[in-house]
């Protein structure tokens, strides 16, 4: 407790050690190279491997390392995080604890309730690859990355201070909002263009014209069927905690879908080029206040 | 006469100084620097900078200049292609000509009937960028793509062969398709992927959470709204000519939709995994098909 008062983080305990888990502790090994840091995964042969590799001091597959942690990081997929909620209040009773689940108002107000709001901090780094597990982690990751806090009282309590310089460290810029407000957001910005990639690809493939139409497909279709090669369960569990976002966001895609159609239907060339010309308009000024505000990753 | 039947190419109009023509001349100018070639263009301004930047040996906005070519190549966008198909046919009478454009049905039909199936095939260079014009043309933009033609009656006529070889001397694999089979297939995987891009793009930026969801989106959005960039002039002109099988395309993705739909609204996350896994090998299929045949362009 002493170290935690004078605002240090010595040991950082990582649970899961996938994509965002591997490339999580491989940020900070290099930009945090005084951290002690705990693997903690299902699989044995992923823990040697993060030996190994020097990814972790120390790791392996059972909740009691988690005893030697100042903070925990639940960075498994979101249907897993309640089990280590309760490992983290039986086994690190002295621990801060956050996540990387990319929705939040579920495990907030769960962790909230296990661990009690000085103790448990929900957050979100925005930021990710389609491909998945340890194999594919990157210590630049999370380079240039937002990355989201949602404390259940609108505050970030003291005691996670120095987790979010640590988060700085890496390269991230924060956000702090409302878990509900997270929640509606990456249903437009992450599961719905999840969800309309894995359409994409689903039905183009079911076209009878896909024998052909595969072989000429280039960069276009390339770029919005990225996001289909993420791993199914992952969504899958993500889409299902966050069901309602999801469904507004898809009422609000198929209304323009509609309009597309009408347009088609019409044959309104110059009403056609507005409603382009609108959607390159919002995207442009979306590039535009990104990149005054530091810009995307790469 | 006597150098194209010795199958030799010596001067390429170029018409459209834009992002296809440009790069193409470009290319052309890398990889084969003994052909003349000849930018003709809208724009005086882009004439004057295409012969500066050594673009182009002879450049302007007439039609004059088409007489000077052993091979027309127009690459304006779709709905002005008609005009120069006509001023192909009272000033470059020796001339072969063929095109860019992004459908293929309508440009081929008409070409054929003013020039005849020796002198006019249809072409389209599965290759772009999000960027337009002049400015944003690549040497690079064709190197591992598909450049598919289209020739009214199933075979390329001999007097092309010179234009094919200048075309897999850049970088692209050929492949030799009816029209209407091509513009099925890219109304699947160019001219639904842009519209679905812009309706995202414009749906999200509609959304009461846009303001806070536009500062989190990240590098999934950005790759699914990358094409609601491009031109849209361009687009609607493609779009125009190709809303039979767009609106196909849109059918399929919208059955699609309906079944995530009624996956978000079940909660079934069995069933949630499966769709998306089929989504994703689906796409891994693709990939592995394109490796295969020489993979896609970066």
């Amino acid at each position: 407790m002493r170290a935690r008062a004078r605002g240090q983080l010595r040991s950082v305990a990582v649970v899961g050690l996938g994509l965002i888990g591997a490339s999580l502790c491989r940020a900070l090994r290099a930009r945090r190279p005084e951290l002690r840091l705990v693997g903690v995964t299902r699989r044995t042969e992923t823990a040697e491997r993060a030996l190994a590799d020097g990814v972790c001091d120390a790791a392996g597959t059972g909740a009691g390392l988690l005893a030697e942690a100042d903070l925990v990081v639940i960075c498994t997929p979101v249907d897993a995080m309640e089990a280590w909620l309760v490992a983290c209040r039986d086994h690190a009773a002295n621990a801060q604890v956050t996540d990387c689940g990319s929705t939040k108002a579920w495990v907030t107000g769960r962790g909230t309730a296990l661990l009690g709001e000085q103790r448990f901090l929900g957050g979100h780094p925005m930021a990710g690859r389609e491909l998945s597990g340890y194999a594919a982690a990157d210590a630049g990751l999370f380079a240039g990355a937002v990355w989201v806090f949602t404390p259940a009282s609108g505050a970030v309590p003291d005691g996670f201070i120095p987790w979010q310089r640590a988060v700085e460290n890496i390269g991230c810029r924060i956000e702090v909002m409302d878990a509900t407000a997270h929640d509606d957001a990456v249903g437009w910005i992450s599961h719905l263009p999840f969800g309309l990639s894995s359409a994409m690809v689903r039905a183009a493939a079911a076209a009878p014209s896909w024998p052909a139409a595969q072989r000429l497909a280039a960069s276009g279709f390339r770029d919005v069927a990225r996001l289909a090669g993420g791993d199914p369960a992952m969504y899958s569990a993500i889409i299902g905690s966050n069901a309602g976002p999801m469904l507004a966001a898809l009422d609000g895609l198929e209304r323009q879908l509609g309009e597309l159609r009408r347009l088609l239907e019409s044959g309104d060339g110059t009403a056609a080029e507005d409603w382009f010309a609108s959607a390159r308009a919002a995207r442009q000024r979306w590039l535009d206040e990104r990149a005054a505000a530091g810009g995307l990753p790469p």
